[in-house]
């Protein structure tokens, strides 16, 4: 079996890793010349606009699944002619837009911070009425690790967010002054079986992941699982699903969703009986899900801007290092570290230690 | 950080799977167009006698090392001229031949079955003499898996015998009537430092492993370690090295070592914090050794002669396929599972299922 993937870096890359033990093979399309996915992967070396590239994907992949949220609609809905793609096209245009996504949470029964649509300078003002002061400006789609957002701390941010978005449609989210943010790694086969990892509690600085940790027992493990299930089930969802969560006062208000195996859930590599991109892999071909249960409590730190020395992580026992083959750049996530300890304070120590 | 390997079979496919989340490149050199390596590496698609394909080889990899000991020695040699190779040739030289092997051991003072040099049918009469049968006539080089050895267990058996070998040299070794077979999986890092994984006990039927346990608190550990440490010095070795041992009577009695990463060491991919993969590529590359401890008790059976089909495997917790991308046919190895579980009898209990 061949797996198609559209985009080749690193979340295409631990795809592929984790799916040759299964006998996979692996062709991605990604436009960059230094995919990371490359050296395990045969790769076509185009746009997502190539409908000749996308054709030839097609014809040699026998399914076909996508490494991030930001594919053109086009090309998904090119390829969903030629082949199977998952997961369903419907996950990714809801999730790809901030209105969408909130509104299918609101209907679903599922909390959100405060939010309203905008579409100009009046109707900014008007939500900034309703919702109040600090609040945040997001485009409604392309935004990733904190790119395209505006705090708007005073009524005189207003004009110039609005400017700096160049008309783009957007919405505006009520700030939430959360407790701790959290985030559930899903999974649902194409035989509609599903699985839950232990929750990741997340540190991000400057928009960006910085921190996941997963500990046994969380105590809104059976919350958020309720949640996936109802968001899962609605979308007829196949594939890993990642669900952001801030929480306050034993309440999960969901941030947003991500229809692709997840940063947050890195740690499954090691830390748990299978990890999310085997358990992706075997969603999409309607294998038996793996076993989500935890190896032991287990942490994981984005390496970003730069590449440290392999010695100086590798000295520290069960301490696994991933990189991703990139050039460091200020801001570019270039690998992970990943802890695992029985012991939590103990792993809490080894993360400070690292981080 | 490029790793040059000769050979490109299931062995070298594991390093690369293990070494690309260390940001290592791999390039291995293979004269088979179906090389399992191939899809996760450059592949040199060459002979091992290639001298040109051999010094492509040398210039493009930063270290070179190789995934099984027929090797020719030519290729080795030649190698070491323009780069470096580990594990060390001279440790491939006595691996490979059997009568240097068994002096070696037995200089270092560790036992080996009795064995008697043959050169010629008397000699092998003679030796028949002195060591009694049952005997195991095999050559000295170039036998695996069971390949090339021929047992003596009555006179009439021992002319037939030399006679099948062609001419080709070949030791005696006395039957031993072991209790069971073990294993330990050392390595040593070009900086002198050591590690030890937990013993395998293993199963062979037809000369091929099948089935590998490693249970934690062997009481044999101590000593297999202490006679690795004496050979890995011996030999100034670099890399993962494996020792097969019979024990009788509460003693070791070494019957080979392979100066590779080894079948019997597959359960560490998910059973010990580090594998024995990552592990040979720390070695070679001077970085700290990982932690060789035991996640849970483990079992590996090897899949021989046929695919089986994954769900099959995979609905079974904890429980791990490694499919090797080889079509089959009969006595190959495809791939191997590797179960784990922290209840000793559980663990042999779904050994026994799926075996």
């Amino acid at each position: 079996m061949k797996i198609g993937i559209l985009g080749g870096g690193q979340l295409a890359r631990m795809l592929a890793l984790a799916g040759y033990p299964l006998g996979l093979e692996f062709i991605v399309l990604c436009p960059s010349t230094e995919a990371c996915a490359a050296p395990v992967s045969e790769h076509l070396l185009a746009g997502f606009d190539d409908n000749e590239a996308l054709k030839q994907l097609a014809d040699k992949a026998d399914v076909i699944t996508y490494e991030f949220e930001n594919v053109p609609a086009e090309a998904v809905e090119f390829l969903s002619q030629h082949n199977t793609v998952y997961p369903p096209p419907l996950a990714l245009a809801t999730g790809r837009d901030r209105l969408k996504e909130k509104t299918l949470f609101n209907k679903l029964g599922i909390n959100t911070a405060s939010f309203a649509d905008i579409t100009d300078l009046p109707s900014l003002q008007q939500a900034v009425n309703k919702i109040g002061l600090p609040a945040i400006l997001k485009t409604r789609t392309e935004g990733y690790d904190g790119k395209g957002q505006f705090v708007l701390r005073s009524p005189q941010d207003i004009e110039p967010a609005w400017q700096s978005l160049n008309g783009v449609t957007a919405i505006l989210e009520g700030f939430v002054n959360f407790e701790r943010e959290v985030s559930i790694i899903a999974v649902r086969s194409c035989t509609g079986e599903m699985a839950f990892y232990p929750l990741s509690e997340n540190v991000h600085r400057g928009g960006i992941l910085r921190l996941s940790n997963s500990l046994a027992n969380d105590p809104m493990q059976s919350k958020a699982e309720t949640y996936a299930t109802q968001l899962l089930e609605h979308l007829d969802y196949v594939g890993v699903l990642a669900i952001e969560f801030f929480q306050k006062d034993n309440e999960l208000l969901v941030n947003e969703y991500a229809p692709r195996v997840h940063n947050s859930g890195h740690w499954t590599i090691e830390g748990a009986h299978t990890s999310q991109f085997e358990n992706h892999l075997r969603a999409i071909l309607g294998l038996p899900l793996g076993s989500t249960a935890l190896n032991s409590n287990a942490a994981m730190i984005n390496l970003i801007g730069e590449i440290p020395e392999s010695a100086d992580i590798l000295k520290y026992p069960d301490t696994h290092l991933h990189l991703y083959g990139k050039s460091p750049r200020e801001g570019r996530k270039v690998g992970h570290i990943t802890l695992l300890d029985n012991d939590k304070d103990s792993l809490l120590e080894r993360v400070k230690l690292l981080s």
